[in-house]
């Protein structure tokens, strides 16, 4: 796996940058920036991986925390300067609804075809289901309702409230979860799992090193990425909404996909669940309100209004998620549902 | 029992048909083919069940799965036929109301006055629950919101997607329960309780020649009774909207309200559940995506597109339902609480 | 405490009067009769509190069921003579907010503070999920959604309906809980708590000569008080809506406030917990409905149509409450989400 990334980063970085320079056919380009992005991205996260071992738990989590979605941060921020609000916006439908759906689904479906029934931290998952519906319906669904009767000014303030909110939430469930509750709720096997000890795969310098590289080059290919949607949208019949909701979640996401898939088919059920929904999570609690503050520094900013079909589909796939995480078990027909509602997420924007 | 539906049958077949050939008066016909069509059911009924016992439990499964809302699909076919597309949206809104409001209602209210607390499966219970979100929350909600922006064409395009995968997860979840993961969820005393040797009514001929002259009795009192929708409406002050969900859907589930009640009195709340949401995820997942499958074969084809109100009440009924049958018990006040939502939506209809 | 509320009455009540006469500012004025009715609010508490243990459990039930929400009613009585409407309603709302996030948040949040785990019988708070469900989202939303293609009048039948079906669950609820199920639900550590004899505070005869003078005392200042509302509106910049829902809430909720989160403190989640969603529900359920009835005898009568910025935040309140309350714990980052939800709401109403 980690050589096959090797190998698309080998290829892939070179082909973006000659491709750039060269104006190469947008759709060409589209694939090879999209494909280069997924494998610089699985570096970020190895190099992530391993400086959360070195640095402990507490600061590690921090870490995996900031840095888990920073590939569709740095798209984004590229996109909100391009004034797209509604392409980020898009993207961020895109990544709750992937994380939920695709790789929940994928990962109850994959793992329950080899174990009947499989179970996870209930604690943990009902935990998140407070957040997804406070993230989701209490923070986005209000300031949408809200919006109908303000000015856009205020729409902004209230944006700006939310957003500083949301942040401070999302901090406090670190606080919560990495120093005041750690392991409070864990059962006696897992807490004798996690006394193993785990050997980070690089060093602190060379970690840091890759974590920096890599991100330079995800800036820059995220850069020429947003430049495509246009041509691509046009030459594929694809709505900017589709390719937010849909394609920039999948890039943006495929790094996770990987990693929750491989875990749930390796039975660890407990850190699948906590890739789908613990990204989706910082998704809406960290990199949606950072967009909004970071929107000021722009012309154009962004207020945090989703519009109703990326609102009803987000609620949707939350009220799935938590009535069937709710026992804290799963089986390849839950995994099914969830990507029966994907399915029919993904034909309505594709027609949209 | 039996001996009253026979009765009932033996009178109210030849009323029906002399009735039909004199041209009655149309509220007179009406009654007389909605109380032929209970009984007819309460036959069609029977004989699915001893079709199903002889099949063995799989293929009896299946059985039960296909005919158990035959009526309505039958009753639906001929209004279809009609043009009337808002009285079949409105019966299946009906139908899933009735299922999850009245008949759960009435079984817990009348099972808790007898018992103080009676519980049911609470795996089931929660599978269910999921389904339920997703057929009404996914499958229904999102293409009514997406329609408002897609042309009729594409909305009929989307209708026919959504209905496919519905079927597809309807006949997923029947291959999960029937063969993958049978008895996987049951308690010790369920499976021997299922041990028992249940002995059919009839036989294999007697029941399949039953079923048929049923089916082909009931659609001939169907397609007349489409036609006095009309008129009734007239004489009563009723809309099609009110026919449509609270007597056409009263009409075609009396069958399931009779066993679901009398299965909830004898403490068998496992059944009496499993009739009352089975029976909504049937006309949710199976019937309601096969009539729009259906209606591309006659001049005006059908969307899966509900009204607000439809929609609302039915997100609020699977709302209450998930929350009420959660914890796998009940009790007279939580079979009261069913029955007071179903007035109050029963009032908003009529007012409608 | 109760040394506190004696001398802001002793204060508060002689100012109140001898300020209405002479005409004081309305903003002083709004104060004097906020801190005025905040403290007899307590002694209407104490009274019924000593008045439900002289009379044993069941007609105690009762009675707090029926006096625990009297401030609020009494203002909304007056609001009511006056045909402000809007006000009625948000105040409504802001009780349901207030008790669901402030109140269940405050309790959660500070008792957290100084314990790890907090539990509460989760039967209640099951039970009391589905009539969380029941009265905000069938009898609040469907309302509202009707109403939108109904003529005036017709929405007024719909509202008593709704009404008279809400009193009637009410009490069907407390005969649920203190008579056919008194005690069923509780464990055996609870049962053994409960049996500790309980001293009211005043006797039968001074319980009801105070609780007599305060109520005269919070109806002489609630009307004044609704006198206040439009020219406190105009000088602080705050909509009758935030008035209503924030403002008027607050005051009318107080003392449920401070015992909610005393008892929180002291561990005693259960009673933290019926405090909060208990008062949520008499308001929703006996206070609204009640106040739909009286208003019949007034001008201008008042249908259960919210507005929607009301409905989608007391829905999803309501939501919140359901998911986090559901596994019968709570932590200080509980407490924290709900805060952070009303927050959210206040800003919200503030800028609309």
């Amino acid at each position: 796996m980690n050589k096959a990334f090797f190998g698309l980063v080998a290829v892939g970085l070179p082909l973006s940058i000659i491709g750039t320079i060269f104006h190469w056919r947008s759709t060409i380009l589209f694939i090879i920036y999209c494909v280069t992005i997924i494998a610089l991205a699985s570096y970020m996260g190895r190099a992530t991986e391993s400086l959360s071992i070195v640095a402990g738990p507490r600061i590690g989590g921090l870490l995996n925390a900031t840095f888990g979605n920073a590939v569709e941060l740095i798209i984004a921020i590229f996109a909100l300067k391009e004034g797209l609000i509604s392409v980020v916006l898009a993207s961020l439908t895109g990544s709750v609804l992937g994380n939920l759906l695709l790789v929940a689904g994928l990962s109850f479906f994959l793992g329950g075809l080899k174990f009947k029934r499989q179970s996870f931290n209930i604690f943990d998952a009902r935990h998140n289901s407070g957040l997804l519906i406070f993230a989701v319906i209490v923070a986005f669904v209000i300031p949408e309702i809200f919006s109908m009767s303000l000015t856009e000014e205020k729409t902004m303030v209230f944006s700006i409230g939310i957003g500083i909110i949301l942040i401070i939430l999302y901090l406090a469930a670190l606080f919560f979860k990495l120093v005041t509750h750690r392991g409070v709720y864990q059962s006696q096997k897992e807490s004798v799992e996690s006394d193993e000890e785990e050997v980070p795969e690089w060093g602190k310098w060379k970690a840091i090193t890759v974590l920096g590289l890599a991100t330079l080059a995800v800036a820059y290919v995220s850069e020429n990425l947003v430049h495509t949607f246009e041509e691509v949208g046009e030459a594929f019949g694809w709505s900017e909404l589709f390719i937010g909701v849909i394609i920039v979640a999948i890039v943006g996401n495929a790094a996770e996909h990987a990693s929750a898939i491989i875990m749930a088919v390796k039975n660890k059920m407990d850190v699948a669940v906590e890739i789908a929904i613990g990204s989706t999570l910082q998704v809406a609690m960290f990199v949606a309100p950072l967009l909004v503050l970071i929107s000021l520094l722009f012309p154009v900013s962004m207020p945090l209004v989703f519009t109703i079909p990326e609102l009803v589909t987000m609620v949707s796939a939350v009220l799935l998620m938590v009535v069937i995480s709710n026992d804290g078990e799963s089986n390849w027909f839950e995994g099914g549902i969830l990507l029966a509602a994907y399915f029919i997420i993904g034909i309505g924007f594709y027609l949209l």
